[in-house]
């Protein structure tokens, strides 16, 4: 049987670092934005535009005073958002069958609870995942201040866990949805992979 | 500097088995039931009263109204579990001063937090630990029902995060205050220990 790790992690926590280094350690596939790579082949759409609906918050229904105009767009996104996921899905479940990998976010955990993944959730404090983003921001990214990066970090976080606690249920990063919940606070993350690889 | 591993445990999960065999792995010392007698000799209270009062529920303030006697019942109850609290925090700290160990439960997180303790949670689901419980069980306990157990388990965690959160103004089990949370359904802890203790 595939050994099918998912990662979730907040931002800036390091969890996609964790998830590749832990891949590279096992000697199995890593997938990340290939998802997304995969997803606009499947529905055609362009790599951008899935990337926008998959982080972007979930569908909050207008009332229905709000005009029809209004309605047949927001239909229209539904549609496209849920297409979306349930390419996902496909693609996710497909890669798992293929062979044992690490798959980062997207819901996976949940995609794929009846193949029992290694659930792992990587966090860390704020200043922590602050410092993280500064040390690996891009030159645009390094016009902003901390409380800049600090109101991103959480607006990405909030919309993470809008949609995995739409589409799962659950709710996104309480620790009983996952196997280990570890906090990369102080850590190398190169330093702990090795056994965390041992373990599994 | 000596290595301080604390561990928080739901009950049922095993973080006690978990604790002890770290420790052994590690070749550091173990402490848990080893305080409360600790606590005992320097308060000169019996061991069962200690004991009780760290496994009871936090003191909660009654209205002014409900007559003197009470009041006076209950200042003295309040200052005892204060004194249970006062010694044990004092033991916690000349343990963690003395050698490189393994505290299971009893606020060390907190008491030694200037220490920097790598602090684990270890919990699991409810199915897990009612049937580690069964597994373990005394003559006595034997002859409670699944339903019984369960009411037992969520008695006595809901004791301990009543404890911990009023001696700390922190959450139990949130996995913010934690370096590592471990989910140990499904699991055999023996197998997963040296690689824990190798992370750390």
């Amino acid at each position: 049987m595939n050994k099918i790790i998912t990662i979730g992690r907040e931002f800036g926590s390091g969890g996609r670092e964790f998830g590749r280094r832990l891949a590279e350690e096992l000697g199995i596939e890593y997938y990340d934005k290939e998802i997304i790579t995969a997803i606009a082949e499947k529905t055609s759409m362009s790599q951008e535009y899935v990337q926008e609906v998959l982080e972007g918050k979930p569908h909050t229904l207008y009332p229905i005073t709000i005009g029809q105009s209004m309605l047949i767009q927001d239909n229209f996104y539904i549609q496209q958002e849920q297409s979306i996921y349930l390419a996902q899905s496909e693609i996710i479940r497909e890669l798992a069958q293929k062979s044992s990998c690490v798959i980062v976010g997207r819901c996976a955990d949940f995609i794929l609870r009846d193949l029992k993944p290694y659930r792992i959730f990587v966090y860390a404090d704020m200043d922590s995942r602050i410092k993280r983003c500064i040390s690996r921001s891009t030159d645009l990214e390094k016009h902003l201040t901390e409380k800049e990066i600090k109101k991103q970090i959480i607006k990405i976080d909030k919309n993470r866990a809008k949609y995995y606690d739409y589409y799962t249920g659950n709710e996104w990063g309480d620790k009983s949805n996952y196997d280990l919940c570890i906090n990369t606070t102080d850590l190398v993350i190169k330093d702990i992979v090795p056994a965390i690889a041992k373990m599994l």
